[in-house]
């Protein structure tokens, strides 16, 4: 199958190399001339070192080639890029094949998920998809064995997601809830953020775990008012994502709560961490979602008001643990 | 207060050190004498450098003292020895107080969760609360944010533990579901194992995060078989427990995997650990439950055939990954 691929981040080139190692031929195109070079002339990702671009991938600037003619047409972009981009897809030609979505996050203002974005840019007609679940790009340029979830209306697009993407270590499991597993992904960036935060406090694991389970409780409630399933929440892109994302304590978002714990600023730790935070990007949609559909959400509000109103990480901690205590559900 | 306190390892000792600092007077009993006299001399625990008995607490190996005239009796004993303990206190006098348990297990081939193990020892009569959920001994003694949940049938119960044991940075929320707090406390040890299993073998993070998700599946489907609330599991004592205990690659149960990955029979690994390991002792009951409920748990089965069948990790690994693809639910 020729697949177009957009985003050639670490785990766009992750992806990418996947499929093309499962046989498919793949043009996978990034903004940067540069990376093309490297990649296309045999050297290693410049995130992923020891990974070069496999047998059957190709990189390119030129979008045309990564949309004209393909049987798919999958993206890992920024979540803030990604209307900019598939506005651009549209302009060279609306999609007559699925399209997937491997990004997480929600749109600031509009709140729409991302695959809601390529709906609304793409057209109605358009089959849209989206890969998530627990994965680190590291683990899957290895080989080692990573379980996902494909989701999508149309059981036809869940089914040529698993035929395209799965092997042997790369399992993809199917859930028609898109929804759900759109927000499990997105929101599990705020809670990684805060898990990040207290570790800078110097609170233990404990808190940690604390944390993320009531975590995934505010994300399962926002989810569960915006039309997802529960269940979806506590499976693979929610619960798994999270375990994941908050755990990792090299992941960019855990760092960047690190960061403002110790007394930086958003613009000062997004400046260290020199990728896009988009836990960050998320919690002021998630946040503005959440006020839309009146569903509290007391850690999303105090990572909003630490990244977007400077509010002192300890004080907020403080609020957050001197709530009143009551029964768990 | 004066409470009574069961058990005296890492856990014990830092829960009673915790009511100790909270006011009461608390009498720990331990089976050790040379543990009695290095704490009363005030010397540090000997799992818990730097920590000694707080004022207010005082060590015996004489159980009638913990026994005798107290308002509560709490204990953190091991699952496999709490029946013999508690026919003990029944012995010296059958409690009029309030027991709780902190100990996490099903007893092998009765399926007890140790809540019916001590209703059953103890007589209906009393009154029987536990308290479980995310928390390390080394975050509890020093102070820092622990969120747990208090389980009983009794509300009275559950707000006389909130009252003793909540403090500022130790959060106690309440829960009716005391089936559900007890599986899932006890259950999380199994999944860890497989988890220190997977560490063992050299699988990345991706594939714990979606073992733990995988996990968290199926002991809720034995607990919700067993008569606890789907939601439970999701809450502190089965989600957030999981996550702390398979996260932490320094707890028992997961250095108990890795050295089972590492080619160890079980007795040499526990010979190594050197304290008891909760999940494999549970891996037996849990099998032993699941089969009699007919619930479907293959990652506690695989743990099971390791630790008791000898199979080869990488073997059993691989067959949980290779079984047909399907639906997330």
């Amino acid at each position: 199958m020729k697949i177009g691929y957009l985003g050639a981040g670490a785990w766009g080139f992750a992806l990418a190399s996947l499929l093309a190692k499962n046989g498919h031929e793949v043009i996978l195109w990034t903004i940067f001339p540069e990376l093309v070079e490297r990649l296309n002339s045999g050297k290693e990702h410049p995130s992923l070192k020891g990974f070069c671009a496999p047998k059957g991938l190709r990189l390119t600037t030129d979008l045309k080639q990564a949309v004209n003619g393909v049987d798919l047409l999958v993206e890992s972009v920024t979540s803030a890029g990604l209307r900019d981009v598939l506005n651009q897809v549209k302009h060279i030609q609306a999609p007559t094949c699925p399209v997937v979505l491997t990004s997480k996050g929600i749109e600031n203002d509009t709140g729409l998920t991302l695959t809601d974005v390529a709906e609304q840019v793409l057209g109605n007609g358009v089959k849209i998809g989206s890969l998530s679940g627990p994965s680190f790009a590291v683990d899957v340029v290895q080989g080692l064995p990573t379980s996902v979830v494909a989701a999508s209306a149309q059981q036809e697009v869940m089914e040529m997601i698993v035929s395209v993407f799965a092997n042997e270590t790369f399992r993809v499991y199917t859930n028609p809830d898109i929804k759900g597993v759109s927000y499990g992904g997105a929101l599990k960036n705020i809670i990684a953020i805060a898990c990040g935060i207290t570790e800078g406090l110097g609170f233990g694991m404990s808190a940690r775990a604390a944390l993320m389970t009531r975590g995934l409780h505010e994300m399962t409630k926002l989810a569960l008012a915006a039309g997802g399933q529960k269940e979806t929440l506590y499976g693979l892109s929610g619960m798994g994502d999270l375990c994941l994302t908050c755990n990792s304590t090299t992941s960019r978002n855990f760092q960047y709560g690190i960061l403002l714990a110790q007394g930086a600023s958003s613009d000062e730790a997004k400046k260290k961490i020199g990728m896009a935070v988009e836990g960050a990007y998320t919690a002021k949609s998630a946040l503005q979602l959440s006020k839309r559909l009146g569903i509290a959400m007391p850690i999303t509000e105090a990572v909003y008001n630490i990244v977007y109103q400077g509010k002192d990480p300890m004080s907020c901690a403080r609020a957050l643990m001197t709530r009143p205590l009551k029964d768990e559900f």
